[in-house]
């Protein structure tokens, strides 16, 4: 977990802003959910090895202490009981409990979150254990209309954020269950199998198969998978199959499986709504996609970025999960995306607007006397001020102590500021300000009531 | 632990971007920081008190295997064993460990930082587990410019929040050391009796008298104790006595005690300094400021708002703070408003603007049927994208299924938007677009090259 200093904050900040204001423009609204939830709302929810990534808080006073006494006398594994809270793990599950227990809520639930959300995994470059989630979800509704519209939403925030050149790639859990029953994967191995799917990319097709091996499956079911998932084998010969190839190979060899039919028409019809939007042109149809998280039941979508291993985040229907909260199910779907790793690619690819940079401050106060202190500190409360015309004053920065000139004019150019003012013992007597621009090395002393005025004209011309 | 649904997050997003703006234009930048710390960062800093409101987190793995091993050898007290980390249980805590680890930082450094903090205590009526601080702190400088600037700021951020007729509590830990003293309490003492004082406005003096006294202090010294932190009784026969005349009274109690003395030289210097900012006139001397943390080494300060029992933040100086951390001491003066008492006062007092009740959009598009769902999604694009002249679109909203158009403008007016947008038939033959004011009832049809135009114009327009 990590400090973010002045720098980091400035430019989280902006991400989190471009992002936002993209999901208000589509009428998505705030929510915000504690950090720590009860520790049964967040198990049996991600999978087993998501069980083990939850942070637990340790219970406290008399349901602690019964806790240890009955660790002392049963022997030491009772571990769960130690627990009663933990880190939110993601914002899906916390936003289905909200769903479930606000009944006030409107019917088409729009949201977006942006929150940090913990996992107690070893950390990696780019990987954290504390880390930002920025999700966007509609409740309510199963048309397809929700999909393309989440697949918009994330196109345009990462347009405003100027990436140009990502993909959506996108699939469907349902199609996967097709795809593994045509290759002849017994039911109970399904899990198995997707765990091994995913590792493509990361891992050849080859160690695939082999891994699905190990984990129980006939060398031919492997191999008829991948044949399935895989783009390269299921439209051999075309180097860059279009969507339309890709449909009509899956089409063939789903065959007579109606419910693969029917993601593969659900999948269709997203593509066709997301075309009038402005991820138009960005889905990539990848039957190999098969996503981490166990609650997903329809579309899946993960966003690809070229020369980027993983993804700047992700997302897919989840009809179930509300359920587990409340007697009625509530349909859903949402798309999430990473702060860390969209704040990576843009530092690296020189992303950030320049001014984000900047220093704190645009004027330093100098102190001069003792007796002068109090007026230093009115001064930065003049330059502060709204001025007369209404204009934003300047931010003022107030050197604390007296001290040599200077050192204080040399401590104004480390942290940046633009302008040092000072009042001494002569500008005191003439009721003026000594102005000097640090850039340029230019000194004026003016009026004090001028002041604000010729910093304004001063911090709006160029450095030569 | 609460969930903000979306008219709370607006109301403490204003609130937040309010004080962040007015401690941005003070010079201070953002800082943060995660939040779950080592566990022996926290442990120590707070008092006994504080380490038992600390919520810990379990160990993982073979670590928490070896803790549970022990306790079922051991028997069941090895408590602390079972956890590592820690949820942050203040600001001002994490900013001195950065403060220690971060070298780089510049010589004075001013943060501002507003993040949850969590407290395992008994949740009351606007008390909370997770809660928000909204800290500003100077690192670096011992000068009494610091506190009078804090003041200043803090003062600066509850006026642009609308708040007029508050005061700053402030007093001195080494004024209250000399008091005691001189009401001859011994030194081993004054911790109990300071928790004692803290009960000052919660109970009457003659419980606190009573309350010392269960803790071993003699009557003699409650009573002397008493008459030097009551302006009642150290001002006697002046109903308000002003700073002056406190510190006056003050001053001649206080006798030869040197560093009791210098305690006031340098409060006075503070209120003299905070009378050239926004603070001027708001100071109040009060001696029975005691502030519960432990960390505190001089000036204390403490919002007071009429009729409001409590305040809406506090803080002081903590010169020793930093050197728990690293070898050298650096000093430290920091202010904390709470932000939830100020939104519960807000709210209360009908603070915020009328606009921040806002709906989720201005605008809300229908379906017409399964063949023109592309169309309202890429309608809802069009009117959202902005203008030839640069206007920034509207929130659009897209209903997102086909239903009964009346059940769809229904659904428009529960989530408050504006404007209704429709292309039927007729509409998309013609190439226009229905829009529909929602609170005048009025209806026009315009091509729609002019949609967005016309809606700016119906949304510049007052409701009737």
């Amino acid at each position: 977990m990590r400090d973010f200093l002045p720098g980091d904050v400035r430019r989280r900040r902006f991400v989190i802003q471009t992002i936002a204001s993209t999901y208000e423009r589509y009428g998505f609204e705030p929510l915000e959910t504690p950090a720590v939830e009860n520790l049964e709302t967040l198990l049996g929810k991600y999978g087993e090895e998501g069980n083990q990534l939850v942070f637990r808080i340790l219970k406290r006073g008399a349901e602690l202490q019964r806790a240890l006494d009955k660790t002392a006398g049963d022997g030491a594994d009772a571990r769960p009981e130690f627990a009663d809270l933990a880190l939110r793990y993601d914002l899906t599950v916390p936003l289905a409990r909200v769903v479930a227990e606000h009944r006030t809520l409107p019917k088409f639930f729009k949201r977006y979150q942006i929150q940090p959300v913990w996992r107690a995994d070893r950390p990696a470059r780019g990987r954290f254990r504390e880390f930002y989630q920025c999700d966007v979800d509609v409740l309510g509704s199963t048309s397809p209309v929700v999909e393309a519209e989440l697949c918009a939403a994330a196109a345009d925030a990462l347009i405003a954020l100027g990436f140009a050149t990502f993909s959506v790639r996108f699939n469907h859990r349902q199609l996967l269950t097709a795809l593994l029953e045509v290759a002849s994967v017994p039911a109970e191995k399904h899990g198995d199998a997707l765990v091994a799917l995913d590792k493509l990319g990361k891992i050849t097709p080859d160690e695939v198969v082999a891994d699905m091996e190990t984990r129980g499956i006939t060398r031919a079911a492997a191999d008829a998978s991948i044949g399935l998932f895989l783009t390269d084998f299921l439209v051999a010969g075309v180097p860059s199959p279009s969507n339309a190839d890709v449909f009509a190979a899956l089409r063939t060899r789903v065959g007579d499986h109606a419910a693969g039919q029917a993601a593969l028409d659900n999948l269709a019809a997203i593509e066709r709504l997301a075309a009038a939007t402005p991820a138009a042109g960005r889905l990539r149809l990848d039957p190999s996609l098969a996503r981490g998280l166990s609650y997903y039941t329809g579309a899946i979508m993960e966003i690809a970025v070229p020369d980027l291993a993983g993804s700047l985040g992700g997302g897919g229907r989840y009809d179930n999960l509300v359920g587990m909260f409340r007697g009625d199910q509530v349909p859903a779907c949402g798309f999430s995306l990473g702060l860390e790793r969209i704040l990576v690619v843009m530092g690296e690819r020189g992303m950030f607007p320049p001014d984000l940079e900047a220093a704190a401050a645009d004027v330093m106060v100098l102190q001069w006397s003792e007796t002068t202190q109090a007026d230093a500190l009115a001064l930065a409360g003049e330059l502060r001020a709204t001025g007369p015309e209404g204009h934003v004053g300047p931010r003022v920065v107030l050197y604390p102590e007296v001290d040599k000139p200077g050192k204080q004019f040399k401590y104004a150019e480390t942290i940046g500021v633009r302008v040092a003012a000072l009042v001494g013992d002569d500008e005191a007597a003439a009721g003026t300000v000594t102005l000097k621009d640090l850039k340029n090395r230019a000194q004026v002393t003016v009026p004090r009531a001028q002041a604000q005025a010729e910093i304004r004209r001063l911090l709006g011309t160029p450095v030569r």
